[in-house]
């Protein structure tokens, strides 16, 4: 019997497949599996001198593979596959071993296999892997949820094969159960609001300040060399320079406009809703690529009137490209912001003990998210660990408060001109609504209370009141 | 034995009691139960002289009063009470008979309980009610959904006993299974956006053009004499005029400024997502409520700074409260618009045929959102059943024509002073998001191209394609 394999990896299409090269590539031997043999073949073809693999044709010999505890990685779909596979692997596994769900699994399945095996003695992984394709072979970034004594055993594993920042690995233990990718699903939501915000920068550039994309390209060069650093700015820029082979148009001007989603923004805004977690800008960029594809109403709005167009010179060209740098910054922090709070309202929900500073520290590499400022906000958390908001430190404040009228500028002119930038008028609107000392919520509550008796609070005394609203001078309920 | 009663009702909080109330009052024979005898007992003691009641202590002495087919009404708690009624009462029911759900119970569950029933032999109408318990009582809104033929034995009690509209009856046959519950609950929805500009017109007539509650008051009484006029505007004027008796300040201003929600909204916005429906307008009402009630969050936030300050010269004041109501007139166009996108886009998924007119006629009496320009929309889609968007509608497109311009001004000044309008901003964006000629999605799906290989659609040809980024002139992959 051929127990040497220090993991297994069961699923291999892409993810699977390079999660397993790159384990082998970093001297572990890697069992490997997947329901039609075939493709374990052609792993073991094309990769196979890699490294050790230890390929396996039937559940039985996968499990037999595995060096005690067992370390069995499941990478395949969400959903139904993934129960269909523990439950083939689970009743082959002894007390202590590991089930680790590298996929991109809804937080709540992920809570309810790792309760449902823990009963069995099995502990499951629920591990966030970010990074695609390119990340699962060269270092992703690891969000891990599970038992603390899982993630001892797997720590040197995952801190080895995962992306490093500065010596530190990107793979942490966030925290129990459905922690991990919880973790994940929020990184996405936060990707959603980024590409969102650089698109609707983009179209600000183009329709406002009249730049081709070849010119949009050079300014995102130039802010990727300032506070806005980070993978998705690079990207960005490469794209938007691209020109089409065919018909030598903006590579950006021949691909269609309706954009795609696979379903993790749509999951983070529906969890944000049960948790009361006003992720406004994240959910405006997930109804963004909706309203790209609802081509019917899309026609029929067509023909309706936008805003004045006033061309602007080169000087006030360059002034508004300053103010869009400053409104996409401090838009992007209100995102980043928005995650982070739903993270808090988990973690109260849940149980979870989540150290901020790690999860930013592992943010920082592999996921497409990487940024430069997550450095900054690593330090932040790092220094307050209960920091409730990322505004509430200093070095951010004054950056806002800073790019506040600037940022104003920028939503004030999209309106009046009819360039639809809904992600960062939400995150204006957040700005707006969480600093203010009053909110029209009052006159709601008043509302709800004339025609549903749903009683209000007051400011000046506990309890709740309810009032006769036919005959509003009789005294109120204290209900 | 006792079977005389047209109709039972069980569970009889207010919602219910109203209810079977209502029938009485009709002329129908109602018999009333519930699982503590003693609000069974209540009932008959403070309301029995109203009609033909007929009490019932046990399960099975309620079923046996009723006439077949029985026609029983549950109105427990959506949810684990719901089914549990259901499981009590359906052995003891005959084929034919009928099990109408009037709680607030979400459309999948109904779904699922009208298969399980049917396949039983047992017909299971989802009906939403609306418009409180004043309406319960004297005439609600119904939106029925489960088979024809069972709304066909119902129609003559329904109609009785729901809101009139120029003689016509405000309940009627959605569609099958969930359609009643669905469109209940976005009705719902749109009460959450219809209240949350309404609170944002409030708050920037307050902040902006400096006028006193009470000012506002007379400006929306004003404003319920024109296009505007709806039950929710009526109601926002009794509120904003009414003096806290104890302080002598504002009621508004007494009121604790944190919303409630019951739900309906959250799940309207959390369908809306899956079906793809960018029901933006509604997602920031809701999350509105949800930012009200951070309480940390609005802490760290407050310190920070706003827009700049101007005050407004009274005849400022006059033009900036009309540009006002054209914002809220055409905000609230949306709103709908948004809500019945989701509504065609739910039809589609779920094969439910349904008449748009049919729709719009009910809501026009008995329910919050009632409003003068119902009927104009009922008429718009009784003349084209097929209207993709109430601006495809020649006098709609119209006024929003003729709005835009002050629509976007108070969403500029919005910004520019930073008085919160999310809701406002989020109606402009998906406005501009529609009728935009080219989205800055094209730019997205490069992006997801470049990290993903997700592949993307061009503009000049069928087919998916991805462009290799390490080497961008090589030919494209069709893939």
């Amino acid at each position: 019997m051929n127990t040497r394999a220090h993991i297994g990896v069961t699923g291999l299409a892409v993810m699977g497949r390079n999660l397993a090269r790159n384990f082998a590539r970093h001297g572990y031997t890697v069992a490997v599996h997947n329901r039609t043999a075939s493709r374990t073949r052609a792993l073991m073809d094309e990769f196979g001198h890699e490294g050790t693999f230890v390929p396996a044709e039937t559940a039985r010999d996968f499990v037999d593979a595995l060096q005690r505890p067992r370390r069995l990685m499941i990478m395949v779909q969400a959903g139904a596959a993934t129960d269909a596979v523990i439950d083939e692997f689970a009743p082959l596994l002894e007390s202590g071993d590991m089930i680790i769900d590298g996929g991109n699994a809804h937080f709540a399945d992920t809570r309810r296999r790792e309760k449902a095996l823990r009963a069995r003695g099995i502990h499951f992984v629920g591990a966030g892997v970010s990074g695609g394709e390119e990340g699962a072979l060269n270092g992703p970034s690891i969000m891990v949820g599970g038992s603390k004594d899982a993630y001892a055993v797997l720590a040197p594993m995952f801190e080895s094969i995962s992306a490093h920042v500065h010596g530190e690995a990107c793979s942490t233990h966030i925290g129990s159960d459905g922690a991990g990718h919880f973790v994940k699903m929020v990184h996405n939501g936060i990707e959603y609001a980024d590409m969102q915000l650089i698109a609707e920068a983009y179209d600000l550039l183009r329709q406002v300040a009249q730049y081709s994309p070849a010119e949009i390209a050079e300014i995102f060069r130039a802010w990727n060399k300032g506070r806005l650093n980070s993978y998705l700015i690079e990207i960005t820029a490469e794209v938007l320079s691209h020109t089409d082979a065919d018909t030598g148009r903006p590579f950006v001007d021949v691909v269609a406009d309706a954009a795609g989603q696979k379903g993790t923004g749509r999951w983070t805004v529906q969890t944000a809703l049960d948790l009361g977690s006003p992720v406004t800008t994240i959910a405006q960029a997930t109804f963004a690529r909706a309203a790209s594809g609802q081509s019917a109403l899309r026609t029929a709005y067509r023909p309706l009137p936008g805003g004045m167009h006033i061309p602007k010179s080169r000087s006030k060209a360059e002034r508004f490209t300053s103010q869009v740098e400053q409104a996409l910054y401090a838009s992007k922090v209100i995102a980043y912001d928005q995650g982070f709070t739903m993270i808090q309202d988990a973690a109260l929900a849940y149980g979870w003990d989540i150290d901020f500073g790690a999860v930013t520290g592992i943010w920082r590499g592999g996921c497409i998210i990487r940024a430069a400022f997550l450095d900054r906000i690593r330090t932040a958390h790092k220094d307050a660990p209960d920091l409730v908001s990322l505004l509430a430190e200093p070095a951010f404040a004054e950056e806002i408060t800073a790019a506040q009228v600037p940022w104003r500028e920028v939503v004030a002119t999209a309106a009046r001109r009819g360039v639809p930038a809904p992600a960062f008028a939400a995150a204006l609107s957040y700005y707006d609504t969480l600093r203010a000392d009053r909110l029209p919520a009052a006159l709601l509550q008043g509302q709800r209370d004339y025609f549903g008796a749903h009683t209000y609070r007051r400011t000046d005394r506990q309890g709740a009141f309810h009032t006769h609203w036919a005959h509003p001078d009789r005294p109120e309920t204290d209900a």
